[in-house]
């Protein structure tokens, strides 16, 4: 099934709640080992009790990589656990390159089979370090979500700086829109080529979502970083699809104590009670 | 010691060659196993082959990646065994993230005792998604890389676009100069923090060596993209440091028969003479 068609449906199913798995040694609960074997159990733990509330899990892969090829392996076996359990997998690599190195990172995480759905990749490189992932998402039936606004301060060091009357940032979901337009699902019209727009700047996701109609919004800033529900509804397309809304140490971190998958629950839950909330007013 | 005086150190005593560990698959040479130990082999093979040449190696992650945990664990196997060699380490990932996960990306590479010296990443996060590197790179005696101009066609689309009177890749050299001076090397006066320069693009390449006075430039393009000698001579500063010049298939690929060894050394050598010829005429 085309990636926006199955993620689509998998927010009507269950809420546009994207659990980060951004898994922290220093963080993990008390009773799980403070090492790559302790975050595989921590990850299936959040995974069974978020599963039947999130439509999807976003693992981090920095988390991973800092475990060495160890967490590599993890990375891996949570992927296909949360495929188990029935979830969509968004592989957080902010991943760019060109060419034949381009390429090498599509077949790494969008190859057929992998129980990775799709990836987060950063426009800096023009459409050279973006075009294969696409020609992967069109063979394999995957999706990328490309960097356009992010959530962050300094975001606007590079993102807004202003091009004729424009910024940069809605120069790229220009871009992104006419990359998106090339692979959309037959059900939704929304694309495989989606975007990362911050919670955090709601004036500009109402904006983009008007640059970018055909595009299914990855939206982080929410919670912590002060994003609110209200604001993340803004990304939604007229009939509350088209985006879904990340939280991480909210939800993975709720509790420390014995209760952390409950309180991981109640986190999900809330958000994705909040997000219907904003989406119905 | 500090980053840019070691690398500048290592190019005095062989030469600004860096050579790409790229290793796909269907290119290694006959007798290799097209798996990651075949990998691993082959990886060997190039560095006792290139090491009295080259000052570093860079292994490109896509590479790694593709090949799974196993893939992860042959590419630290690869840079510890070229740093027994002699040889620094740049680890190619263009990561960028911000907060948590960008620190999670620098602990991944830039620890210590790590077999990595350098990482590459990708500005599109402003400020938030560099100083965490830089933290890093000063407590561990690391650098980065920063992409600043691509070497590929289409880095136009963002990098080319239009600010007041200059261009976005212009911009980001500003930024990129003012968080090197942070973090100068005693002996050289270079920082820690360098710029991705692409050969294909020798004007720009000259203006911002103006612009980066103080930043080593890392410059792809070399070879098989069309860069020359001279072109690449450009991002040196006077004394003919300042500067790496990286070549992966030229040189890892320059045979696939049973001289693959000596015809990679052979590359390098050639690509040497070759650059320090343009940098002393």
């Amino acid at each position: 099934m085309h990636f926006a068609d199955a993620l689509t449906q998998a927010t009507k199913d269950r809420s546009p709640v994207c659990v980060g798995l951004d898994p922290s040694l220093a963080k993990l609960p008390e009773g799980i080992a403070k090492d790559a074997a302790g975050v595989l159990e921590f990850n299936k733990g959040i995974i069974d009790a978020v599963h039947d509330i999130a439509c999807c899990m976003k693992p981090q892969l920095a988390y991973y990589e800092v475990l060495g090829w160890q967490g590599m392996k993890v990375f891996w076996e949570t992927c296909a656990y949360a495929k188990e359990k029935g979830l969509m997998v968004i592989a957080d690599g902010k991943r760019n390159d060109i060419g034949t190195t381009c390429e090498a990172y599509a077949d790494a995480y969008l190859f057929k089979d992998s129980p990775v759905d799709a990836l987060t990749v950063t426009p800096y490189l023009g459409a050279d370090g973006i075009l294969p992932f696409i020609e992967r998402c069109k063979k394999n039936d995957k999706g990328i979500f490309v960097l356009v606004k992010t959530s962050n301060a300094s975001s606007a060091d590079l993102q807004d700086l202003p091009v004729g009357d424009e910024v940069v940032h809605e120069h790229v979901a220009q871009l992104v829109e006419s990359w998106a337009t090339t692979i959309l699902g037959p059900e939704t019209n929304l694309s495989a080529v989606g975007a990362v727009v911050g919670a955090t700047y709601p004036e500009e996701m109402s904006y983009l979502r008007t640059l970018m109609p055909h595009v299914p919004f990855l939206i982080p800033g929410y919670g912590a970083q002060g994003g609110t529900a209200a604001d993340a509804a803004r990304g939604f397309i007229g009939d509350g699809t088209g985006a879904i809304v990340n939280a991480s140490r909210s939800i993975i971190n709720a509790s420390s104590g014995k209760d952390w998958q409950e309180a991981a629950a109640k986190a999900a839950k809330e958000m994705a009670e909040e997000i219907g909330l904003a989406l119905r007013s």
